[in-house]
């Protein structure tokens, strides 16, 4: 007998007949002989609808009084989900965030969980019960009311699964699983049977949006078996554990991009200590997320560097940097948007020194030019112009055996069921 | 300074405008010197669209699921009302039942309160807040989340106002207050200043759906000060006291019936012992509510007894009725339906024994028969025939000096503001 944490997003539930399924789905699974715990959002349209309300009343409200108000729409779904398992002839009880023991810090609208006390959780399984929990909430130790912000329900069900010591968590979602890319891009992109935490978390951070990667990392950490797969067909989703099995000689597992891209280059620097920190720190503060980070070698004690941040903050991003000018003396900046980071990502790449290079000329190839480089133990990102996105990615998908039909992975446990 | 609760209903919270219109008016209460706690129901309909999603997805769903979904109404209210204070520059902090401290028995859908810990209710006062509480709700020892049944959200603010030991309750509702009786039949009927809780009592039994008689037997319980008034208007409401005073010489104070009461008689019913009891009992047993019972002395051993229950469970008694002939020997039943109810309430009658005798002097003038009667010490009711109900009210309202403009109530406290 197993235990299975089962997550289903908002849109798995978001009319009658999509929650009946979803209840079908959890008893099939209870049938097989398994203790089933349950994770569900927000039903479809529901938080938007809050919001909608929220605001004619208040544009900006209290972050408590949010958490207050988009709380209310996982209880629904749990209340509803429940009644649905028992007008099938099935048992469940629902749970909301502070029921099933989940206790956060107090950081309303994005709060952390600190600790998971699911007792009511087993007391409901023992009574043969499915216990259905509401995602993306939990409690403060002073009693008030939390939400996880955004993946915040991908993160209970991981957190929960660990803290219930599940044998799997299956994130119920509607594709079929984690694709080598996106299959709006390339036709042949094939669904993964297999993929390791650090290989989904990057696919995940690159904008593969079927988890999110706090959840990914939730789940590295406690090393908890994810299954991504689809509410809608029985199809075989993608198993995301450590040791995913990977093919000989397959050293890529997926291509990933994003699409909205800037450069920004401050040149002529004076190599001062500490100007890269305040920079940085000048751009954190104004909240400008930066990702790849370039400086070439020093020059007669001056430097340039360059750095990528979203297209829709490359403005502000220079205003921040010219605000420093008399911490950080340099000639000028330079920027340039409509770019996009295109990544190959894959355990394998470690210990095959040969596969950037590889990247390099597949890209060359097509006189597509690389305006910058950045890579991590697994993955190798270019930064190229927007136009030539989707000629690249289908050049790579090819050139690294993504869409050969013989390139089938070796299967994990979850082929065999 | 004072601590007054006030208490909004569903429709006087039911749109942005009358959402910001009660705004207003609990920040002018604070603005006048008091500590403000406010107690909510669910908005307009939010109510009815929950049940009619759950009805669709199991008609028959468990209680305790019922009650974590409709607990939702009430915390969305909170949470938006918190908002639209802190929009109109206050402060406010929102609490569910449970974090306000209501705890209940775990009777699913019509929990009774057993104890009010409102710990965090003072410490949010005590930091310049409005505390706005969710009616309706608690949390029972176990954890669970109740609601209060019917009348729900007034119990809820009485309850709250005993237990923080304010000096008011204050119950907001779309009439002005409570009348002398129904102004859609008398139309001289008028609001009354003051009224004592047993009279409350017996006009909230009798049909006057201002406030729920739970909420009622709580305030006369525990003392709690009530004041009915119109969320619409400024305009002073009824105080709800022990003390009531009451004009010289006027000894009704309003006037109460009830349109739909049928009557059931059974005769020559063989007097043994426990006869009473296997009847009522059986009634009972089966969810029907009895109100008055009458009967007539034993003669040669066989006794006739009468009863009235709502006209909608005449067939239902009947048949109960004649499924206990085997323990209860009787002749036959009969029955009448299209009756009403007609009663005056007023704490004087019990020092003044003509009242009863002109009530019935009254009817008569009118060629009304009475079919039955029944009496206590604050309110003498009489049965009489549908279609001369509003006749008999009226005339009643004049005979005991009720539509006198010359009897204006001597003034409470609520009267000087």
């Amino acid at each position: 007998m197993s235990l299975i944490v089962m997550k289903f997003g908002g849109s798995s539930v978001g009319t009658p007949e999509r929650m009946q399924r979803v209840a079908k789905r959890i008893l099939e699974r209870q049938q097989e002989g398994n203790d089933i715990v349950v994770v569900v959002s927000a039903m479809g349209d529901t938080t938007d609808d809050l919001i909608d309300q929220s605001k004619g009343l208040n544009p900006n409200p209290p972050t408590r009084e949010m958490d207050m108000l988009m709380t209310v729409g996982e209880q629904i779904s749990i209340a509803l989900l429940s009644m649905t398992i028992h007008q099938l002839g099935g048992k469940a009880m629902s749970f909301t965030g502070w029921q099933a023991g989940m206790k956060t810090d107090e950081v309303h609208g994005k709060a952390k969980i600190t600790d998971i006390e699911p007792s009511r959780i087993f007391k409901a399984l023992e009574a043969g019960n499915v216990a259905v929990v509401a995602g993306f909430q939990g409690m403060s130790e002073e009693g008030e009311i939390t939400t996880l912000g955004r993946g915040g329900s991908d993160t209970t069900a991981v957190a929960l699964a660990a803290a219930v010591k599940a044998d799997v968590c299956e994130i119920y979602t509607d594709v079929d699983g984690v694709y080598s890319t996106d299959p709006r891009v390339v036709k042949n992109a094939r669904k993964l049977n297999e993929i390791s935490y650090d290989e989904m978390l990057e696919l995940a951070n690159l904008g593969a949006a079927v988890l999110h990667p706090r959840a990914v990392e939730y789940a590295k950490h406690y090393n908890v078996k994810l299954v991504v797969r689809s509410s809608f067909t029985q199809n075989e989703g993608t198993s995301v554990k450590e040791d995913a099995v990977m093919e000989q000689g397959v050293v890529v597992r997926g291509i990933a991009f994003d699409k909205n891209v800037a450069r920004i280059s401050i040149m002529g620097v004076e190599d001062v200590p500490g100007v890269l920190a305040n920079v940085f720190g000048a751009l954190a503060k104004n909240g400008i997320d930066v990702d790849i980070i370039v400086q070439s070698g020093v020059q007669d004690g001056k430097a340039d560097f360059s750095f990528t941040v979203s297209g829709d903050d490359r403005e502000k991003a220079i205003e921040v940097i010219e605000g420093v000018r008399s911490l950080v003396p340099y000639r000028e900046t330079t920027s340039e948007s409509s770019l996009v980071k295109v990544s190959i990502v894959g355990a394998g790449m470690v210990s095959n020194p040969g596969v950037a290079a590889q990247m390099f000329s597949a890209i060359s190839s097509l006189g597509v030019s690389i305006k910058m480089v950045s890579t991590s133990e697994i993955k190798c990102s270019c930064v190229i112009a927007a136009d030539q996105l989707n000629e690249v990615v289908r050049s790579l998908h090819t050139a690294y055996g993504l869409d050969t039909t013989e390139q089938v992975f070796v299967g994990g446990p979850s082929e065999r069921r």
